[in-house]
């Protein structure tokens, strides 16, 4: 409770920009983050051609430089204009926030580079937060809320599909042997999967006819079999749509804003709102 | 308001032979210029086969200019009978028809004459204006307003997708590196995209075990998540069908002909109009 | 009307036993002319192994003229136990009867005959009748119908797609060149249906950076826009459950036979039907 | 009916862990026997990697005479524990749990141990007994009446694929030839297939234009095809999610358990039930 005091003006201004998009600079400073995190990855694009690599090496190091700097102050500004920094720090998007500001230091320390360029890939998350402030957020929720709907019945799907693979290409394996490129059970069953979603490389392909026979089958399997998750998220989809129709007539809709809690960082918060919903610390 | 007397009677009936598809002669226009622009699309492809160019390239010249000269011709007529010739040269099929007449003529002063092949086959664009008169109009447009009210829900699909094929890109990219075939990450990002939709073409395939364990998640999950469209849009096939049902209680269906303004060029027109209902010129 | 009369009783026999499925002897005639046609097609396909047609071509050559000289017969008692021979000969499945009988006597007055072959596999078409006669009628149907209904709509997405395969294909024909297999403008259409349906073989891909960038843009338009055709087709499904239900309501649904008119060979009479519902013919 | 009397209590104990998962000795006898199928399986992937199977040939042996030895002795379980040990014998999970055992045994009898290696992965299956008893229930179920329910319509559709992949296939061995890959009807069909799910292997493809232009339209046609089955299950997923709501009304839901007869060994009793709903026997 003693925690409810409002912050410092300053921090509280820094939050506003930081956190939120509803003040012109608030939108400003997303928008900027937004472009600086498509030039950190195209950058990570460009260093991994080695052409281009060689040529501008000292550019590419340059202005990652920069952007990391640039993350750096964001990171420490984001620590200091929240109540409970620590509850930051472990969210999903602290954690992202700390991964996209870290790798240009660690590769003084580490020698694999590699890696770290997978981790700047992760910047991309980023982008997740700044859109949803901005845009798309009944759109998305209702894609997500139809995914998860109808999770249990796909997590049946997947499952089904996996085993049917594991069977098929150890059968697969027994028809076709080496020469055809089924060296082992467990490329054997990537080869099933490849062929089960039809996207068929090409690279392994039987060669026997009881394989092309055995191959055949499983094309028509996967092809019917495409049916269902596209059934089940379909079905779902409808009854949602139903449902968001129901609920005009017994609940309320209300609008929210990107207001984020200076104090637990929640969001969601109607517009007429004054305290926070999740922890009661005034807006 | 000046502008409000009608056309010169021999305009008016350029006119109606043009633009409208009412008449028999503005019918057999129609079909004329469908047939020639079938010719001429055929044309550029024959042109395009190294061996049949060699051997017949006076003859593909010459009806390459015979097209030419009628759509040229054809360009002069729609400017004069039209009475705002300005709105039609900017507006979308005015371009579409301005870039179908001038490839020839570029030819003799531009050298690179391949890009005009491209600018020829742009030609293909206009049977849609043909087709929008003469049929299917009320299928295209359920089609395209299905398409409409989905977009968003289908924007925020393909910015997944494409996040996701980054990160990815940039996954495989590290684990299988430049002996596989994944010499950078854009390469590694089109191969994601290749495999996540289904189409595998296995110029570039996964060597090492755990790059084909991973192709195997990319290949399941875009197997899954090609649902995610496919529930969209039917949801919404489906929601148009009942909306359009309750149409017919609520508002009014009328017909529509292909007759377009002499003024301002706008078609749907109702059958009994005497007025256009856009600028209120006398049909 | 003097055509009224009946057949003669053997002929009247007759044409239970070949046009119907309702007696034992009309059941055992299609299960026997079922068995048949599969034989007759998996001949075509041994005689199309190089190496077994070397070793047991007379074999093959024997059972195919047995299967000739049966449908040569069964062709004739077709002809001769029904009322109106000119109509059948003329009729789809008359057509496709007599192509299944000439191909073995063709093959000694013409010398190509591997074309041949395909009018052997053509026989197949023959088995959609026993289908019809036995089995499979109203689920069969209700597929069609929801085809038939949303033809319309296929018809418009079948051709935007095609339009939009020759643009891209054109475009990436510019865009790659002969290098990468993209040798002429039909082929890069070729290509391009290829890769937006998934297919995606791989004998022809992109090398050019901006070509496999504009690839990834086509891949991406397949994946989405397979939603069309199956949102069109599941809104169909949906709509003409519904319509079958309300037909309870509204009009009647009665039990059909496999019955043939012997007059003018029309089927589904009702089960109580005395008379040919579309001839006048007494059944 | 003299065989109603209960099971002795040691007997009966051993029914409740093995068959059931209420306890919590059944939930870990379950949870035991899911880990050693995963394991047998890795097993079996492992010992196909020639390199893996040299160097660790002994240590996979013993593991595999471990599980072999447990599953022995749950087999002799099974069958003391049950009342009519006969009819487990013949059902479908007793014939999987009888050639889950023997592999190993007779690899020592017989030579080629290749398609013992098939037999070991159909363990596998065993797998869904355990989800069956302990998750999923509902969910799979609904899937399985949904796909029941529209079994027949599929059955046309698969039958119509597979015809006109006959006739296709004929038709492009015709147009194609030997050059291409096209060696015998077979082949051309494998390869139709392959193209008609759209996998698109590569591994034979069209050379000639004509060849090609077929392809084309085979993989149009496969594209449009797929919102088939997609269609019927979809409407089935609606329709059946519409009948659930409605059994509220009409029926009634009630829960039921993992228990398994002891005497007939039948499955989803209602949680309240004290006697098997199938013979009669106290539970």
């Amino acid at each position: 409770m003693k925690d409810n005091k409002p912050l410092p003006k300053w921090k509280n201004k820094l939050h506003e920009v930081i956190y939120e998009a509803d003040t012109p600079s608030g939108k400003f400073f997303d928008i900027l983050l937004f472009i600086l995190i498509i030039i950190s990855v195209i950058l990570v694009m460009l260093e991994s051609i080695d052409d281009f690599d060689e040529h501008h090496h000292d550019t590419l190091l340059s202005l990652e430089w920069i952007i990391t700097v640039f993350f750096t102050l964001e990171y420490i500004a984001r620590l200091i204009s929240i109540k409970k920094p620590l509850k930051y720090v472990f969210s999903f998007y602290g954690i992202i926030d700390f991964l996209s500001t870290i790798p240009l230091y660690l590769s003084y320390i580490l020698a694999g580079s590699q890696v770290l360029l997978a981790v700047r890939a992760f910047r991309l998350l980023r982008i997740f937060r700044i859109l949803k402030l901005v845009k798309f957020m009944g759109e998305a929720s209702q894609l997500q809320s139809a995914l998860k709907s109808s999770r249990a019945k796909i997590a049946v799907f997947i499952y089904v599909v996996l085993i049917l693979s594991v069977i098929l290409g150890t059968i697969m394996y027994i028809v076709e042997g080496d020469e055809s490129g089924f060296t082992s059970i467990p490329k054997s069953i990537y080869w099933t999967i490849v062929t089960l979603t039809t996207v068929g490389y090409g690279d392994i392909a039987p060669q026997t006819n009881l394989g092309q026979f055995l191959a055949t089958v499983i094309m028509i399997l996967g092809y019917g079999i495409i049916a269902v998750p596209t059934g089940i998220v379909t079905a779902e989809f409808a009854r949602n749509k139903n449902n968001s129709n129901h609920e005009d007539d017994d609940g309320f809709m209300v609008h929210v804003n990107t207001q984020a809690c200076p104090s637990c960082g929640i969001e969601g918060h109607r517009d007429d709102a004054t305290h926070c919903f999740n922890c009661g610390h005034p807006l």
